[in-house]
């Protein structure tokens, strides 16, 4: 039998391991920093839980969990005659994997309401599971590191996540351009358009601007049969410069102006060193949840989409019975971040904490002394191992190399007499006699 | 709808995750100290991966992933007709839940094998899935937390896991007892009693003597029909004292002498300053897959069975086509250690990071000044939030109380004019008039 994992999922060599684990606990310590708290969700929710809250794609795209046993003695009679999978699968399945972290934390907030206070700034870093067609990039485990702010409809949130992905990214040495738009910025556009009821339409054709440019929207406007007058208002709305402008613009739009005046707020309360974000009226991430502010996170040297985003959403939990819950949030890519760093090449070295030397014996006398050795350079916080057994001294530094040890230490008798040791580099061959306390105070 | 989750499943509150954190960390460290670096494998594994690998018992606990899309279409026809749950479960489900890490370890030796080096040393703290029948203490999800070496038969590995456990639970304050055994000195015992084939109800009966005593394990041998004359060299067997009488009794038997060779050769690596460590030739821990050393960790203080566990096996990997890769691990059963520190109260107070102080606006004029306060705050390290609207002073203390933030420093127009501020200590009502500077210092 030979072995394989299914389509979409990964395994992580040690060395991709480290440097995810250095994403993780960057971003985990700016969380921190900002008085977030870490909870965990079980990676299995009951399906209903699950089921039409991404849509119907989404339901489709839900892993679900066979029930354990005799399953099919419960099963829907009809749904199996009529070979109907979809009808078939509540009574099969109970028990489906976790899509996002955002549903979770809204059954979580209602579940635990009485032990949580609010506002409630959570974070949470753990995979979810999608059974997208799998494609370069795109895997069906990945891991989602959300924080989230509840119970509160303070703008002084939207600002403090604003500091959090410019503390991340400048702590990850990525330079980024953070947008930020204000869905009511977007209805009171459709608003003055006259056209509220072709808001969706609207924004997506803007959302391309970047993409396809102002003849690029007008064209997909006029497929739209959106009217002549409107698209003319919306190519204007496209081309204003500054809050200013677009205050004049919205003028007759009361929700157009409450945007203006949120994203004001905001802008209010970053420091000024804060320089690297940018109101853009075009941004239309996550419409369908979306209320308020709007924020998204672009690489200014790398070309993959946003590596970052979030938004303000009212009512995250009212489907779970628990309403007028405001929340605000963002969410960091880590898998798109990670190839960031490595296309650019911006992994510290000191992410791969890797053996600083080999202890090697000479012969079988000698391994008793290699091994108390390496117990003593490890107590003293040197990162040490020991090979084995006392294999031909071409296999153990061979072993050394493939493993990336710089230095190795050979155990004869001589060294267990004299105590004196040699510290042998292994890419200029270059080779010291030195105490013990020599070679601890060298390596570390 | 009243939200759930899953019997048998966990949410985890903060300072829950806090302290698991705290747990896995040490745990991480002493894996790292000691050179082995860290793996991930997917939750999901190609089910016919993970079935027979378990026993039959083991495959009805799997988790099994419905496969996406119209899974009926495909579906074996006549265990349908049949209505043969176990029958239909390969056509309907690739995919399972990974159920312990050792097997998707091998099958990653087997699959990377050119990617990795022999001995190859490796660590994983994931969770795994396991459709049990939930129980207190027993759950569907929960971490292991495993260290294995492959690639070497050499015992220096067996003493450097036993400084590891020794490292983990003397850093964790935990009064352990570690046990050791070798499974070739039960089946020398089997020899010796002429009972090899015996071998399984021996050692099942003979591993009992601590919970149920001599007289309890010669009454199960003679319902298990031993022979008379097996049943009193057991008896001699459970009553040796120290290895010489162990070398002694075992003296015709090759495997049993060799038992007590590597026995021996481990203790002679291990530093003397272990001694929380004993020989206990009733030890018997997973005898289906352990062919040398077996190692068991019991809290000394609290009853909980075992809190770690490991041994070394042969062959791990020829499942999956390679043969010849010995191996030998432990693993960390974290969910029993939170036990144990939770009932011993040894839980370090600061596991959980709290927040220090709450930051209060007075009134909304108070809001971006008390904003910048906490940014500066922040900037220097120290862990503060602020209160993020200007409620009434009752209602944002009480926050800072459910929050367990032991300061508030309240902003109005007086502290905001002339910089200084008061710090209130919200446990006793003291409050002092301090500059900036002086708070962060007392705070840091």
């Amino acid at each position: 039998m030979k072995p394989s994992i299914p389509k979409g999922t990964r395994d992580f060599l040690p060395e991709q391991v480290a440097k995810r684990n250095y994403i993780f606990s960057t971003i985990r310590s700016a969380f921190e920093q900002f008085g977030f708290v870490q909870i965990e969700t079980p990676a299995m929710e009951v399906l209903s839980t699950l089921t039409g809250k991404y849509g119907e794609e989404g339901d489709k795209l839900l892993f679900k969990i066979l029930n354990n046993g005799d399953f099919l003695a419960k099963a829907d009679h009809q749904a199996l005659e009529e070979k109907n999978s979809n009808k078939l699968i509540p009574s099969i399945s109970k028990r489906g994997l976790r899509y996002d972290l955002t549903v979770p934390f809204a059954r979580y907030v209602v579940m635990h309401q009485n032990d949580l206070y609010f506002p409630f700034k959570r974070y949470q870093i753990q995979p979810v599971w999608r059974a997208d067609r799998p494609q370069k990039g795109r895997y069906q485990e990945f891991y989602q590191c959300d924080a989230d702010v509840v119970g509160s409809d303070s703008l002084t949130y939207e600002a403090e996540l604003i500091q959090i992905l410019n503390l991340v990214f400048d702590k990850l040495n990525i330079d980024v351009s953070i947008k930020l738009n204000n869905r009511k910025v977007l209805f009171g556009m459709a608003e003055v358009c006259g056209l509220t009821d072709r808001f969706m339409d609207l924004t997506i054709a803007v959302d391309k601007l970047d993409k396809i440019g102002l003849e690029g929207v007008k064209d997909i406007l006029i497929k739209k049969q959106i009217p002549e007058e409107a698209i003319h208002k919306i190519l204007e709305f496209l081309s204003l410069k500054g809050l200013d402008q677009l205050e004049s613009f919205l003028k007759d739009s009361e929700t157009g102006l409450k945007g203006i005046e949120e994203l004001k707020e905001v802008l209010g309360y970053l420091p000024d060193t804060i320089n690297n974000f940018e109101i853009d009226v075009t941004l239309a991430r996550g419409l369908n949840y979306y209320t308020g502010c709007i924020i998204e996170v672009a690489s200014n040297e790398v070309q993959i989409g946003s590596i970052s985003g979030g938004g303000r959403y009212d009512d995250l939990t009212a489907s779970f019975g628990l309403k007028d819950m405001s929340g605000v949030g963002i969410s960091f890519g880590a898998a798109r971040i990670y190839d960031v760093l490595e296309e650019l090449n911006r992994f510290p070295a000191t992410v791969i904490k890797g053996v600083q030397a080999l202890i090697c014996p000479l012969d079988d006398s000698c391994r008793k002394y290699a091994f108390n050795l390496t117990t003593t350079m490890r107590a003293s916080n040197v990162l040490v191992d020991m090979y084995p057994s006392a294999a031909k001294m071409a296999k153990q530094l061979k072993y050394a190399d493939k493993r990336n040890i710089p230095y190795a230490v050979i155990i004869g008798s001589e060294e267990m007499e004299s105590g004196i040791l040699s510290l042998k580099n292994l890419k200029t061959g270059e080779q010291h006699k030195l105490t013990l306390d020599e070679i601890i105070n060298r390596l570390s």
